[in-house]
């Protein structure tokens, strides 16, 4: 429930859970663990995900598709996070931020890539659930 | 101001505008109108633009910057719009949908590609704002 009229700092907090929520899914992700993905997100059809250079893909069955193909595809997948931005109106938020990725895929050798995401969430009954992960190659740096 | 309590639809009438204003900000992009763009956005430091193979640009100073640069570098550009979704939760709504793009540059041939986005307003005393556009290129139609 969202009813924090007792805490000191609803705003601390709830910005909190928005950064726990974000880190969640990149934990999933560099554990490549669809169980804790399925956590992280919303299940339903408003959801949509946009993995760097693919097209957007829309709701829980897709994402979820989505998270098993690159898991299986991916032997290490390492993310450190640079600029991150969370803003929080309300039941809803976003965190902006830059991705720098180290990964290998079924071969040995590990490559480095550097893209840029929003990660929408939204707070419901069991807390902050992503509803839009939308993450982008940058080109170099500008 | 958001009470809406005497509306007939406060729903729908969120929707609506929130697709007003992101028709509002496609019409300034294809007319290439920096005083349009202004309108459109929320003059903050929150606000967030990613390009098509951009890194992203925090703040109004760099987000009008980079349209004032884009405008300047775009002989034509159209955009057909598929595939849109509209989520509104209380004061804020993002915007999902895959841009198809005709363009020119300073020459005069016209080149083709296509982008997905996810654009994010905010509500506030002067309507909805878009405070997040991400556009990220799509490698070809998977």
């Amino acid at each position: 429930m969202t009813d924090a009229g007792a805490d000191a700092d609803p705003d601390a907090d709830a910005e909190a859970g928005v950064r726990a929520a974000n880190s969640a899914f990149y934990a999933a992700l560099e554990a490549r663990d669809l169980d804790a993905m399925a956590d992280v997100w919303e299940h339903s059809d408003r959801i949509v995900v946009t993995h760097p250079g693919w097209p957007m893909l829309r709701g829980w069955a897709r994402v979820a598709g989505s998270w098993d193909a690159i898991f299986r595809n991916t032997g290490y997948i390492q993310f450190v996070l640079t600029d991150e931005q969370v803003t929080v109106v309300d039941d809803s938020a976003w965190v902006t931020l830059d991705e720098n990725i180290l990964q290998s895929g079924s071969a040995e050798e590990l490559s480095g890539s550097k893209a840029t995401s929003v990660n929408v969430f939204v707070r419901g009954d069991d807390g902050w659930k992503m509803v839009v992960h939308h993450a982008s190659p940058v080109a170099g740096d500008g």
